[in-house]
């Protein structure tokens, strides 16, 4: 089982905490058959001493090419992989009316198997090409098409939440489900499909969705909360994106103090959960859900996009609630994560914009923090914590080798770089990252692993 | 002289207005020796007889592939080419210790002619990838690097504006010009050699280029004034970008009613003046504009990226100003035009939800309106629109090939595309372009002419 034992070699980049990026520019780290990190050498000027005082000489050595780096796999936390199609199509619609006229008619063809196939393996080869070791996933309400992306996810070995959606009020006829009953059987069904594929949910982890309150009745809210008591599954689900869905909450439970309060009450809001978006949340809410251990999905792409708002993140930082960053395809156009630390920055200068002269300065986030919500905080917000996210001796390798402009022309011609990110030769790592990170895209990810294993290379790669 | 004739077979989608993107799924258009487009035939499925009709028999015919479509070239109003090698490199900055901290230090070293020519070579080069036929480039203040961007854009066929940046005052002692007389000077110095590469400004077009009013003294912005008064040369500049750089004009020019009035009284407010940003404008400077015909570089990355603010685009385009887009590299991190539309998009929803409730909607850009800034708007902008920004008989042909992905499994298999694009096969032409237009880069740009002269491919061309 597994793979053979490898040694990667060369620079490495991962956040250390929020606000530090740890640069090592010349390192080794082992990786044994479990597909955990065994060491992690600094300062190596002699591999082959290494691999003496390691104990592991004849392992493959896997070396970065210049300007190139090993980095941390990125952890999509809100993806739904049924609407990748619709990527870009979102004219000026805003989220209800984005649902009716985009979302539910494409959810709903995936009652074919065919084009379940056809969508989800293109979409977990995008996500995977962009350096995404971790996805989140949302499916439909199919459990047929459903079980499909496990399987996709499973062969790929992508590290993989796998969610049926739960929806039985206030969707399309042809596409719901028909009774509480029937969204937590559909959801048993996929649970056990998962299971049978991955027993230990050592990659592949079922994950209890109900769309969002609105489209669930208090019975089927409360039936999947049972259903989360007795799995201890994580559960995921939107929450509090735009304006008229936080009117349609209101209207919908008007017994219940607040749109957290509904998912509170019902058995859906604890450390396994993870909230997508928390655009416009009370402080009262956000009190709750730092004392529930809730988790926070921000998707600035979808936010922008379909004109929901832009979250404040520092101040959720600051009352230290967990947050992940999610690409939120199709409400975000992008399903690269390093295109959602992207926009994360950007919707931070909105937000700092917003807040008034000067005073919104601490809201911009930094090139390490958004780097960190692409890794460390999508961990935890899957609770992966202790797995993936970072290079630390017992975790797993889910990494990235991230490769930049290597034409810089000797000459002074100016020779093409292979990728879009040109580099000169004169930038610190820190310079490097911060192009990466602005203009990179799935052409300077040479190489990606989940768990050790080879899992996506460009040509740029021959490892 | 010129290439030879050629008639550019199948899809083509350009600007009809702001609003009406005109789509031709099967289209020739003859573009003759001159570079400029001589017919246009739509609905076209037998390209023999079109050939027959015109006379134009035995002629090379460049086809497009499947899923792409010819689109007109881009037009960048507003570029910084010494500044691309610090493209991404921001940190936090905003506008004035942004030109401190990274922008005066680098463009101050294109003293050395070494450093221009490889940075030079580097931003022309990606500039065409990107599809851009026309650039409106900010130098430096060093004659001969600004001399060799000309060489360079002459070279490689770019339809370019190459302005030599004159700033007497605020400006580091190494970098700056020592006088009004020597900012005239040096400028015609530029205007001299690019007339000699090009004598008509058929394709080269030198244009004056005050940085900004706080980098001027009032004599130099007079010099300025009146060079323009003698040449008819266009003149660029910036305008409104930040709220410390409006403290710094009313500090600097405390006899004048406004930012936009420093420009007018000294001559430099015109319909050949293009102001960058305009992101904080009275409405006395709106209608100063207006009424002077002045025109509007709108570069949305930048202003977000330095917390510059958010330019009000469609309240401008109420009023009648003409805008187009500016990558304003390296305010901006990315060089290319598509990526600043997408932007534009962004942008226009944060205006629309600073505005409250509901009210804003009405600032939202469509994808035709970010596609008509791209083109058609910075042609206006730049005084081009008889020549460019549109399929037109008589018009030249600046024009790009675009193919999207053409992988779509046939088996259901989801096979991949070979750009970041991915088209399944049942999209209008409508959501295509929006696809492109999110998610599109530059290996859907697979080849682009200048004046009918091919300036760029990628492998995908095969013409």
């Amino acid at each position: 089982m597994g793979s053979p034992r490898r040694v990667y070699v060369g620079a490495f980049a991962h956040c250390k905490s929020l606000e530090e990026l740890d640069i090592c520019d010349a390192g080794a780290i082992g990786v044994g058959e479990s597909g955990r990190i065994e060491f992690i050498e600094r300062d190596v000027d002699d591999i082959s001493s290494v691999l003496e005082k390691q104990g592991w000489k004849g392992v493959k050595v896997v070396k970065i090419k210049d300007h190139g780096f090993f980095f941390p796999g990125f952890i999509d936390t809100h993806i739904h992989a049924p609407q990748y199609p619709n990527a870009g199509i979102f004219g000026k619609t805003t989220l209800i009316d984005w649902l009716d006229k985009y979302t539910f008619p494409m959810e709903a063809s995936f009652s074919s198997l065919a084009r379940a196939r056809q969508v989800y393996n293109r979409i977990v080869n995008r996500t995977l090409s962009h350096g995404t070791t971790t996805a989140a996933y949302y499916a439909t309400v199919h459990v047929p098409a459903t079980n499909l992306l496990a399987d996709i996810c499973h062969a790929k070995h992508q590290r993989a939440f796998i969610g049926r959606v739960c929806m039985d009020t206030m969707s399309p006829p042809n596409y719901r489900d028909t009774s509480p009953e029937d969204a937590v059987a559909a959801t048993r069904a996929t649970i056990q499909h998962i299971t049978s594929l991955d027993p230990s949910h050592s990659l592949l982890i079922p994950i209890i969705t109900p769309r969002f309150a609105p489209s669930c009745t208090p019975a089927c809210l409360s039936a999947l909360g049972r259903l989360h008591k007795e799995t201890n599954l994580p559960i995921q689900t939107h929450i509090a994106e735009n304006h008229a869905e936080l009117d349609l909450v209101r209207r919908t439970f008007p017994s219940h103090p607040s749109y957290t309060a509904v998912y509170d009450d019902h058995g859906l809001l604890g450390p396994r959960t993870v909230l997508a978006h928390a655009v416009h949340l009370s402080p009262a809410e956000v009190a709750l859900i730092r004392a529930r251990g809730a988790k926070v999905s921000h998707c600035p792409a979808s936010n922008t996009a379909l004109t929901s708002g832009a979250a404040k993140v520092r101040e959720l930082l600051l009352e230290d609630i967990t947050i992940g960053l999610g690409t939120d395809v199709s409400g975000g156009y992008s399903p690269s994560v390093l295109v959602a630390a992207r926009h994360a920055v950007m919707v931070s200068r909105h937000v700092a914009m917003g807040s008034g002269e000067g005073e919104g300065d601490a809201a911009k986030l930094t090139e390490a923090e958004v780097l960190w919500l692409a890794t460390r905080g999508g961990a935890r917000a899957l609770g992966l914590e202790e797995r993936v996210g970072g290079f630390e001796v017992g975790m797993e390798w889910d990494a990235q080798m991230v490769v930049l402009g290597e034409g810089v022309g000797v000459d002074g011609e100016g020779g093409e770089a292979e990728g879009p990110v040109d580099v000169f030769g004169w930038e610190s790592w820190e310079e490097r990252i911060a192009k990466w990170l602005y203009n990179g895209d799935d052409r300077n990810t040479a190489a990606v692993w989940v768990k050790g294993e080879l899992v996506h290379k460009t040509q740029a790669f021959s490892g």
